[in-house]
């Protein structure tokens, strides 16, 4: 089990929102995910009180279950003040006060800005905010954001929506080995396999959403995922096997006639 | 379901019988595996005859389950003469005419002979035998070994015993898409997460020995490979989204304050 | 300096003929490249007797450089049979007994049959050939080859022209350190980094065609591999340093203020 | 020819003068570079004045070639205002006032302090200095560097000292192709391959230390990572031909015998 701040999870398979063919698709998907804790951009809550029946209405129906957790997220701020500002209001639309902090100035890229995202974490802990903070694969931030005081550190795997998978990780293995606070793979997951390395490597965590809601089939497609996530813790409580640099046979070499 | 010749698969792991602490602990970690086929070392089950109650002798003990089938291999010849010498004896000894065919002439490296195996093989095929050759990521080879009627075809994915995973993703590849006969990806795997990416490209089973034997907890992680397994077919059956080249966000991100 | 059979070579770069758009430019980049080996498909130049002042006939007359060495290959021929034949004509046309012998039954994916060609490599011995074999990175072929008597062994580092690297360098590694006769790295080095790593690694030499051709210029590209190659050549005698697993500095780290 | 500030650069390599076993093995190794720029820790040359005759004192005297400009780093400061203090002492020491500036707080990883870094480059940049920072491979970074007025930016390829070469190619990628100031790729770049793939994808330098001074021959190796850069940049310049996903021979293909 995992325990993040107040909250305790069976599942370690995080899981968001974004992107889904259709709402009904998604809501099965999270269902099969087993997932406890699924991202929501802020920007599709708020806009409820504006719209009401709308399409971005019509998203909170679909993740009201009791297991399921909403992680409300900033996407789309481009600085910290813009950060405390949303938090705000996710706080006050969604009545949580736990938060996916993403602050990613650049359009294009949608690379995570980590001096803003320190400087809005330390601000939003103040405010009684549980803080996950999505940032690059860089150690030393992830223990600067650990000082102020986040419930957790989400860095990249690859690029966000690039499903490229670990490519950051010779700086995960660092980062997860001094992390006190657990440590959340984030963003460039592909597939299952990624999500299984990541576990393996001794992530306490991951959270997919583009590989599972653009899959052919996202409900299979998050079942996959759900398997993926508990093979892998599995088998880094098992410890895996060294890699090894010279062939060793599994059966005797011994040759067969002597 | 996978089939292979005349039997059907409801697991597309396939497991050995080398390298564990003890014959117990195999069978506990066979069972967890969920695997209907394990390979088992022609020459320790021959020496049944000579060293009655002997270890070798115990083996067969521990695999006599119901949905546990024998795949008895020739590890240990070192050319085709050797190899059908010993496929005649495992058919004699064990009673079935399932062989995984495997010659290395080389006790360092122990790099499977092709041009020897299909020699074997054809010769093996001819004499009622189902052949399960074990050989390199060699497309050309593979399809050569279906030519003379091989019941599926076993590449490496890295050097056995090496845990060293896929490193011969891009001839699997070749080998899967134009194979006519089951691909089982056999040797290197180290982790389920390598496991989940052979199904997830398409591979029909894999075979792991080493990577489950030498575990510190063998009974969990073969039962994280049986996940891992599942998943990786499941993700194969629902398609992973394409690996991107620029980022795309899953959360909407026109800023957030326009 | 390199020796392969008969002759001696103070270039580690072989380069090929195809793909060019024009002849003269294939005539600078070949200079360019310092090569003094350069592969020719026979059909191109067998064409001569045929179609006199042709495109073909003018092939030879762009490669008439007193350092420049010709190497027949056999590309187009889909078996043993096929080699040997072909092989002969090109003796005859070009007055060389080296050959460079490939055998691709698939159109495809072009991947080199490793069964015909231990076959038509020992009858080629026989008559007199310096036999060079293209070939799948196949430890245990290489060493059959190099027991037939073949001058020196050129596996594939990835498909061909598939520009993707030295894929196959788990297996180059074994294939180096066992082999009695030169490596010549062939296929898939796309990049003047894939052949100084090729280099580094231990190989003897590289063979690079599509990689000069297709540059938006040849010329420089040829130049560029030249500088690679020799580069690699000297960091595999100065030995690299190893691969660490834990960061050390190069500068003292000792507190600055301390 | 590079520029960057008020120098221009004939040589793209860059270097360091650590962890050489001997300063005059280091002089040699350095002219063998040919390289025009190379790093030196302040905390030994600062020494110089308390240690006359000592070997810290030495080290300048083997660095005094007309060719060659210094280039002081921080290494060793743990926070922005140390090493804005040993800058200072730097350009006092050494008469110039381009500085390389490193912080890392954490003695075991060594991986550099961005948000650190941020301040102490805005703060020097103000005092006159011309900053190269240091930093991890984090494209918002080195956006946020170059606005504050760097001159470059010198994002990591590995932890430093590790040899691993460009684990953070996906992200350098971005960085190049977003950057105004010069990327120069520092740290974990161990053969000459390692160079060549970085000026390839466009970088506009490299800085090598530990892999030439730690090598068997440095001298050599030094000679090795000249040519590798050079290679490296003229196939920048010539442009790779893209990497395909099936084979295209080189070699025409048409049945020989047909």
């Amino acid at each position: 089990m995992l325990t993040i701040a107040d909250k305790t999870f069976h599942s370690r398979l995080f899981t968001g929102t974004g992107k889904f063919g259709a709402l009904a698709i998604m809501e099965e998907a999270l269902l099969a995910s087993g997932s406890e804790l699924v991202t929501v951009a802020l920007r599709r809550v708020d806009a409820r009180a504006h719209k009401n029946g709308s399409e971005e209405d019509q998203l909170l129906k679909y993740l009201r279950h009791p297991r399921l957790h909403l992680l409300p997220n900033t996407s789309g701020v481009r600085n910290s003040r813009e950060a405390v500002f949303a938090a705000e209001l996710a706080r006050e639309a969604l009545g949580t006060n736990w938060l996916k902090l993403e602050i990613h100035p650049d359009p294009r890229w949608l690379m995570p800005d980590g001096v803003e995202t320190l400087i809005a974490a330390e601000e939003l802990v103040k405010r009684g905010f549980v803080v996950l903070p999505y940032i690059h694969a860089d150690p030393v931030l992830c223990k600067r954001l650990e000082e102020v005081g986040v419930a957790a550190v989400m860095p990249l795997g690859s690029p966000i929506g690039s499903n490229k998978g670990l490519k950051t990780a010779d700086f995960l293995e660092i980062i997860i080995a001094q992390s006190r606070v657990p440590v959340v793979v984030d963003a460039g997951i592909g597939a299952p396999s990624d999500a299984a390395r990541a576990m393996e490597m001794g992530a306490d965590a991951v959270l997919v959403n583009t590989a599972i809601a653009v899959s052919a089939d996202p409900v299979k497609m998050a079942a996959a995922f759900r398997l993926a996530v508990e093979s892998g813790r599995m088998a880094f409580e098992a410890r895996l096997a060294p890699v090894a640099t010279e062939a060793v046979a599994s059966s005797p070499l011994t040759a067969f006639l002597d």
